[in-house]
């Protein structure tokens, strides 16, 4: 595993075989998940919580204003299940575990997997080993959307209760695939890519950066980088020690160029020089939108790994919900994505974040229009996509009206946990045997 | 120069001598220039076309359905002059021309220059060597709407009777400069940028190519890409032959690993097959999406150069109108800056794309907003900021309309050139010797 990346407190269940649906099967395949809260006798008070593209199954590290006694995300009542996607370097069999059957980690050549082998390999885990009878509700947002909309069209009717789906898409669109692939391409551009079959402490840091980068930019709104960072420049404290730093500036300059030029450029963007041909010596600045990327790219390149990036966007590319389940002749595309969205559990919430450039309102919109008795909830952000991890105080309040509307009996028996014991409940008594489920056959 | 670039048919003058905003003296700085039309015996039927970032000075080339008699470029009416910006691998001076210091190209030492020294430079052609008394109007999009905002403020009051942009900023966003950090990244990224000091055969062609396919993408919208390519897979009519292509894929499989999944999983996306378990293998198609950015990110490379696209989008950077104009203390800088757009001539035609996510039709509003009696058109356009190179029709409607209402004196006396002498009478007859506009005080 590439030493960078963060060790999570969390349980890891390996599953001896699984059959990827691609067709290769996967060996002694971790799978890497994190529970709150207890299982009550019925197996059933259980919430099933799906990650995005760069998250883990540490729900508390990207969601964790919105868990706790009273909030959406309540142990006290749930028993709260995520689980780290296949691909992700979080845990779960991925390009930096290990392929058992050479040895080395599976680097690029780890197999493709699609959304719905994440779900069918976390309900394995859920059901084989935590031995969960029923799922009264799975959430998740963007990607995790994806996997929450799987979710019921993967097991049995009426195993998935209810489903609560935030800045997502029923199928993946060609807005998102190209964003993919302009990323993708900034990592194949970096010379340590090497084909995907670089050490894991030399991978392409300067092309997952930029491809961050990118992908951060969409994640955000024009209107949210405006209001933060405008045209203020960034004056570094200490004048630039490395030669990566200088080079990205196109500032080493040999003898016969000034460098302070841009410099003074810069300066007068900060209405600080009225005449624009003789700048003072200063240090020299950069725009703080600049500089934020460039701290955005460091820190994403610390804690995610190139192969990962590279196989998560592709697997996303995959989803599509209608994909070869209601095929029938004569049908348009539209209408067979209406045709399953239709098979979903009713009564769906469905929250869109306003400003949301990548998986836009109408996307969401589309999904409950076609879930019978779904509520679309549209919060008025300006935080483009990456609202729905921002917007804590309007989604918790959504989803806890809507769970307390629709799973009453989960709210009325006694707590399942008391305060304090919850986060520890599981680890003692979750495993039940022999699952009672059969997911066999879907 | 790097051989790939397109040769224009266009002329060049060289400045003997020309100082930069940020202090660099530029010596024997060609810039290429493209005439039509022909000068009035006032030498003020100027019609100045200022192009956009990867543009040239041949406006028929990405303007081309605007041009014409009775169109809003009637060559029979103007003079209509455009020039090719500094840093552009158009012919103007940039790092692709030689430095006559040295005796090769300026590569990555080329100086910084901003959108003002166009302008300035620009001007110099057209007064000194083209004998221009007044220009009748300015028009720019993007990039060219800066510097159509800058003609004003760098001449004499009523040299410039008036200007019309669309789809541009009185000041460069934080959104703007981000994007345009984070395509810079991706060419550093490429080994073959070697900080800029590439020959010119050898250029960072997969850096650049990422960049564009990342610009691309701001310059569309999210619906015109999903209209156009939705999740339709792109099947190669032969084998992919190249190393790069499969590469790039992710799909140079060793022996372990079934090259043909990926395939599997893209043809259920297409909703052929029923069974996600046992594909037949089939050449691996790749989605539209992805084989378009391809397609255009290669295009770009074979016209133009890394080192020029660095050095412009670092122009626009410098872009704020009010910079170093109006400083007065106590002034916010919303305050300058509608101050600065209050010192316009009056009247302006500004044109928005609804559909822009990178200069957002606010941005436009705000400019109409602080010109006297100026005009806002929003285009209901869904092709997002390249909206403004595609809507012709429209876009030659309120133009035209707004030349004959505003430059009447311009529309009524005799043609200037007949059909088809249009094109030709300047070459002939472009000279007009000594300026007598005095620029040096502006």
């Amino acid at each position: 595993m590439s030493s960078s990346i963060p060790r999570i407190d969390q349980q890891i269940f390996v599953v001896p075989s699984f059959t990827l649906e691609c067709g290769t099967e996967l060996k002694d395949a971790p799978v890497a998940y994190k529970t709150w809260g207890r299982l009550n006798e019925a197996r059933d008070n259980v919430m099933v919580i799906c990650h995005a593209l760069t998250g883990s199954a540490d729900v508390e590290d990207w969601w964790g204003p919105l868990m706790g006694s009273n909030k959406a995300f309540d142990p006290s009542r749930f028993f709260i299940f995520c689980a780290n996607v296949l691909g992700s370097p979080y845990g779960s069999a991925s390009p930096i575990t290990t392929n058992p059957a050479t040895g080395r980690p599976y680097g690029p050549e780890f197999p493709p997997t699609s959304i719905r082998d994440d779900v069918r390999i976390h309900q394995h885990v859920l059901i084989q080993h935590l031995g969960v009878r029923r799922v009264a509700v799975v959430i998740g947002g963007s990607m995790g959307g994806m996997a929450t909309l799987e979710w019921p069209l993967l097991s049995p009717p009426g195993f998935v209760r209810r489903i609560i789906v935030l800045a997502t898409s029923a199928r993946h669109s060609a807005w998102c695939i190209a964003w993919g692939e302009s990323q993708r391409q900034s990592i194949y551009s970096d010379p340590a890519y090497k084909e995907g079959y670089y050490e894991p402490s030399e991978q392409p840091r300067n092309g997952l950066s930029a491809a961050r980068m990118c992908a951060l930019l969409t994640y955000r709104s024009r209107d949210s980088f405006e209001r933060r960072f405008g045209r203020k420049v960034h004056l570094p404290a200490t004048p630039p020690t490395t030669k990566r730093s200088e080079a990205r500036e196109g500032l080493i300059t040999p003898p016969a160029s000034p460098p302070l030029e841009v410099e003074a450029l810069e300066l007068h963007n900060d209405g600080l020089d009225r005449d624009g041909r003789e700048p003072a010596p200063t240090p020299r600045p950069i725009f703080s939108a600049q500089s934020y990327l460039r701290y955005q790219g460091d820190k994403f390149i610390a804690r995610f790994d190139a192969n990962c990036y590279i196989h998560i966007t592709r697997k996303m590319d995959t989803h599509d919900l209608a994909r070869g389940r209601v095929a029938s002749e004569g049908t348009t595309t539209d209408e067979l994505l209406a045709k399953t969205l239709a098979m979903l559990p009713p009564h769906a919430l469905v929250i869109s974040i306003q400003s949301d450039g990548l998986f836009t309102p109408p996307e969401q919109a589309l999904i409950a229009s076609h879930i019978p008795g779904s509520e679309l909830v549209v919060v008025a952000s300006g935080e483009g996509h990456d609202g729905f991890l921002v917007e804590f105080e309007e989604i918790n309040h959504s989803v806890l009206g809507f769970l307390q509307r629709e799973l009453k009996d989960l709210y009325e028996g006694p707590l399942v946990a008391e305060d304090g014991e919850a986060d520890f409940a599981v680890k003692k008594e979750s495993v039940f045997g022999e699952a009672e489920v059969d997911l066999t056959r879907w």
